[in-house]
C-alpha cells in the first residue's frame, strides 16, 4: 500500500487534478495515422490508444503494472431482505478471491491484472440508510483514504471492482439521489431478487431518499448517507489515479455510481474513467447516459467483482498492442491511399 | 496444411455435418450453474462456454490449438476504382502479414492465435464481375478446397480474417443477392472512399447484380458471379470447420458475406459460427440481421484481415477460463442464494 492522495486536502480544493494532455494525444493520433491501416479502420481502439497517451503522457502509452482492486464492504440494509444472499457471502467471497476461485481471479490471470482484495471492516456493516445515516462523516473520510492508498505505486492502469452483499441497494440510492431520479425505474434484481424481493428493495430505497433527500453538494454527504464502505474506497481511489494521471476502467453499476458521487466536487472528475460495460441493472444505462460515457463492452454482465472491467482491459490492450507494435506504411512498403 | 473436408462432395450432400450436442451443452450449463457467481451473472460468457461446449463435445471446452487463417485474393473490380487504395497493396500486405507488422500480428500475439496467411493466386485478379463472371466454377472450387485444406488437423477455435483490395465490392454485390437487398443502402465506404468513389462503387455493384441477377441456389455459382478467390475460400474453411464441429469467429462484413453464400445450401449451416463485431460498412448489421446473429463487440472497426475477431476471440477465452478455473459453491464454501 502506498501513501495515496490525502483526501481530506483534495475535497477541500487543496490538490490538483492531472490534465489530459492534448499535446501527447495529438502525437499519439499522428503515430496511428501511419500505421500499415486505413485511416480510423480500427475505430474506437484508435481512440482508446489516444486516450492513454494523453493521460500518461507518453506517445506509446502502457500496461506495464495493470492493477485490479476489489473493495468489499458489508450493508446494514441488509437486514430488511433486499438482496438473495446472506450478508456472510460478502466474506466468502473476499476468502475465494484470496484463494484464487472467483471469475475475477481467471480474468486477472488471463488479463496479466495483479489483484488486491481490500475488504472493510466487514464485521460492522453500515448502518440501514432507510432508518438513518449509513456511515459518519469520518467513517466516509477512512474508506476513502483507504481507497487512495491501496492504488500502487507503479500502477500504469488501474481496473476497480466491489463486493458486498446488498450494495446494489445503497448504489442505486446514490444514483437516484446524485441525478434526481426515481427508485422506481433504476432499482434492479441485483444479485436475483424475484419480484416480491424487488418492490421490497424499491420501498426500502424510496424510504431512504425520503429520509435523506436527493440534495447534495459534498461527496462526504452523499456517502454518508447511503453508503457503503467499499463504495467510497472506490471514489477515493479514482481521485487517487485522477491526481496521478492515471487511466481507470470502471466495472458495472455499483463501481460506476461509486465514481459518479465524485461529480458533486467536480463535473469532468471522471474524465480518466472508461466504464467497462452496461450490465443489466437498470440503473446502470441511466447513470451511463448522465456521465456522457460510452461502454466499451456489452455482454449482459452483471457479477461485479471487477469482471467486467478486467475483460475490457483486454480490449484497452488490443488498442495498445496494435498502436506499439505495427508498423508504419513507410516501414513496410505497403503503398498509401490514392 | 491438411486434407480438409471434399468440397464438391459436400456441395453434392454426401457428407455429413456435425451437429450442435445438446448432452455436452446441458452437462456444460449444469456446471455454470454451480460456479461462485450468481446465476446468469456473466450473460453472454455463460452462453458462449455453453455454446463451445456443444460444439467440441467437452463440458469443459478448448482453447488449445486455437488459429487464425487470412486469405487474400485481388479483384478485377479494382480497374472501376472501386477502391482507395491500388490492388498491390493487397500482395504489400500479405509481406507485411509475413513479417509482422499488420495489426493482426499484434492480436494474434495477444491472443495466443497461431497464423497462416494464405495468398491466393494474387497476380492474377478475379475478372471484373460488372461485365462478366468473376471466377469458372472451376476456380470457386479450387478456392473453396484451399480453404478447406487451410484449416489445420489439430485446431479447435478458427478465427477467420481476409486481405483484398476491394473486396468490399464483392462481398456487397454478394451479400444485395443473397438477401435481395438494393445496392443504394448496403454500399460503404470500405477503406475510405470519397462520395465520388463511392456512387462509382454503388454504380459498379448495381451493372453486377444486372448482369448476373439476384437468383442463385447454389453456392459455387453466386462464388463464380460476384468472386472473389479469398471469398471462396472463407466459405470452404466454414465447411471444413462445421464437419469437424470447430467454432468459428467469422470476422468483419467480407467474412460474413462469405459464410453467408454457404446458406443457399443449408439455412443452418452457420450455427457453428459467431459474428465477432458489427463493423461499420452499412452492409453488415444488415447481413447479421439476415442470420439472425448478435454480434459480439461494437468497436467501429472496418479493417478486416481477421482484425476483430481476434479481437472477440479474447471474449470468448474470457468464457472459457471462468467457465473451466472457477470454484463451485461447495469447493470455496461459499453460501447459495437464500
Amino acid at each position: 500500500m502506498s501513501e495515496g492522495t490525502d483526501i481530506v486536502a483534495f475535497l477541500e480544493g487543496k490538490v490538483e487534478m492531472l490534465r489530459f494532455d492534448e499535446s501527447y494525444a495529438s502525437k499519439a493520433k499522428d503515430h496511428q495515422n501511419n500505421l500499415t491501416k486505413p485511416l480510423k479502420s480500427l475505430g474506437k481502439l484508435e481512440e482508446f490508444a489516444i486516450w492513454m497517451a494523453g493521460w500518461q503522457r507518453k506517445i506509446k502509452p502502457t500496461m506495464k503494472n495493470p492493477h485490479c482492486i476489489i473493495f468489499a464492504g458489508n450493508h446494514g440494509v441488509s437486514s430488511k431482505g433486499v438482496s438473495a444472499y446472506p450478508s456472510e457471502v460478502t466474506a466468502q467471497m473476499v476468502e475465494n478471491f484470496r484463494s484464487g476461485g472467483a471469475a475475477i481471479n481467471q480474468l486477472c490471470k488471463l488479463a496479466e491484472l495483479s489483484l488486491s482484495v481490500v475488504p472493510i471492516n466487514l464485521e460492522n456493516p453500515t448502518s440501514d440508510f432507510s432508518e438513518e445515516l449509513a456511515m459518519s462523516e469520518k467513517d466516509v473520510l477512512y474508506a476513502m483514504q483507504l481507497g487512495s492508498d491501496s492504488v500502487p505505486e507503479d500502477c500504469d492502469f488501474l481496473v476497480l471492482g466491489e463486493m458486498g452483499i446488498s450494495n446494489t441497494t445503497s448504489a442505486t440510492a446514490l444514483a437516484c439521489a446524485l441525478f434526481k431520479e426515481p427508485a422506481e425505474v433504476w432499482t434492479g434484481l441485483g444479485t436475483g431478487l424475484n419480484d416480491e424481493g424487488l418492490s421490497r428493495k424499491i420501498s426500502v430505497i424510496k424510504s431512504g431518499l425520503e429520509l435523506h433527500g436527493k440534495n447534495f453538494d459534498k461527496v462526504e454527504n452523499i456517502l454518508a448517507a447511503y453508503g457503503g464502505r467499499e463504495i467510497a474506497a472506490i471514489a477515493g481511489s479514482v481521485i487517487a489515479a485522477r491526481v496521478r494521471g492515471i487511466p481507470v476502467l470502471l466495472d458495472g453499476f455499483i463501481c460506476t455510481a461509486a465514481a459518479a458521487t465524485l461529480t458533486l466536487f467536480d463535473k469532468k472528475i471522471l474524465d480518466h474513467c472508461l466504464i467497462s460495460h452496461v450490465s443489466t441493472e437498470p440503473g446502470h444505462s441511466g447513470l451511463i447516459k448522465h456521465l456522457n460515457k460510452d461502454p466499451i463492452l456489452d455482454l449482459n454482465l452483471r457479477l461485479g467483482e471487477g469482471s467486467g472491467a478486467a475483460i475490457a482491459s483486454l480490449i484497452i490492450k488490443s488498442a495498445l498492442v496494435t498502436h506499439n507494435g505495427m508498423s508504419t506504411f513507410s516501414e513496410a512498403g505497403v503503398s498509401e491511399k490514392s
